[in-house]
């Protein structure tokens, strides 16, 4: 009876420890360092950051310092930089200066995080055309080594018969030169299903912005936006697509934390959590 | 020449005749009050509404008159009541009191607008009893010849498993106790297709509150909300299933205009228009 005990305790023990090793979730947790641009200067943000147990973030541009200064508060904070937030125009004008910048401080992923109003494009073809410039945009930027991703907000769930402008820039533009950042908050917010989007565009999507949409009367004052699990998407079938399409980085975002601190540090428990209910397969 | 011209001068003045009177839009369109609130008193608020152009209103509560003083300022106005949003708690505290006024006001739909934070159920089961509440209400009021409706947010579009909130409601009630006024901006703002829904309940959806959602960094001071057929919803897909599903009314409304008077105008003139292009059958 002891031996038996014993031996079953052996074998949950070893059990325990490749479930544990399968389900290590730090090669896929970053946080984007927009939600920490209240707090203090570059230092500080990204101190809170590392303090907060991210081992991987993406930047937003070049965070105010050059890339040397941003190289040491990276490594005094041991973060990897797995993405950063550029505007195509930023992109278009400072080419030369903005690959470098990425390049010293070791980011291959360069992300379209958003388009003013007052240059969204109004037609069907003015989407086609934005989708070239990134296109074209993404194949530059292939030969440096990056690659070029798009993040969405919910105006690009906006349709043209039953194309919603995030499949006119799928549809035109090659998976070698543009891949997807999908927010799945925006995506629901513009009247989408985000497993269905995921699915859609397997292996086109690098990363997940894993957030949360509390619904009205709930954190009117930090734009409706919850920590993921916490709010009124259905993560199951959003998790379940994520795993089968190859999504790579699962990324804590809030446009507007009143409390930074415990807003990313319930993120990513909360994320954590869920990815470990969903492990690779 | 002469002749056979005339003759389809005379034809096509007929065609545009009968044309004209099946697309008049008049009888299915009304405003809901509540994008009013601010404009002054009641008085000013129904003037505003009749000067407009609406022939038909949606009432909140009792906009703080008695009922021959509310009678008094509809009629000042040509407006008739096609419905009024009561909380679901004041029908249960209040029965007698309000389904008289909504009575004396020529009112019989009562609409259930919204749920306060923290009386939201969190649970299946929660939804379930809340269900029940809303079909005995609905039984009782029906003996009263008032019938019972319920006006969505985006938070009953949270799913448990397949169903969402708004399913669950529609599951536990009978058809004679409850139908819907569905809000699509807010079903789209859910993660959910509008135009599916009320494919879904067709013959329980007695109105649509018409209004559009933006998008974000458009409208950001009106929380993002567009007159309809100006933001990032398609309607003819909408529009379509309305008509397949025998929706009655076609209610204007706006969260948070700035703008009050340009809101419902610019409001009940594109609502006309695209209610002229999808005409009854």
């Amino acid at each position: 009876m002891i031996k038996r005990a014993m031996l079953c305790g052996l074998l949950l023990v070893a059990s325990l420890g490749a479930y544990a090793q399968a389900k290590d979730t730090h090669n896929e947790i970053a946080l984007q360092m927009y939600t920490l641009r209240n707090v203090g200067d570059a230092d500080a943000q990204f101190a809170m950051a590392g303090k907060a147990g991210f081992k991987n973030v993406e930047l937003v541009g070049t965070h105010g310092v050059d890339a040397p200064a941003l190289q040491q508060i990276l490594k005094k904070n041991q973060l990897n930089v797995v993405a950063a937030h550029v505007q195509l125009s930023a992109l278009e004008q400072d080419f030369a200066i903005t690959v470098a910048f990425n390049k010293a401080v070791g980011n291959t992923h360069i992300v379209v995080p958003w388009i003013e109003a007052a240059d969204r494009p109004t037609t069907q073809q003015g989407w086609v055309d934005y989708a070239k410039r990134l296109d074209a945009m993404g194949a530059k930027l292939r030969h440096e080594g990056i690659t070029l991703a798009f993040h969405n907000h919910d105006f690009e769930m906006k349709k043209y018969g039953t194309d919603s402008v995030l499949d006119i820039i799928m549809k035109n533009t090659q998976r070698d030169n543009l891949v997807l950042e999908l927010d799945v908050a925006w995506v629901s917010r513009g009247g989408q299903d985000p497993a269905q989007f995921i699915t859609r565009y397997a292996g086109r999507i690098y990363a997940i912005h894993a957030k949360d949409n509390s619904g009205i009367g709930v954190r009117d004052d930090e734009m409706n936006f919850a920590p993921m699990g916490e709010g009124i998407l259905e993560w199951n079938s959003i998790l379940n697509a994520a795993r089968k399409s190859g999504v790579q980085w699962f990324i804590v975002e809030h446009d507007s934390p009143k409390d930074p601190w415990t807003i990313i540090t319930t993120s990513r428990k909360n994320l954590d959590a869920l990815l470990k209910q969903h492990p690779q397969h």
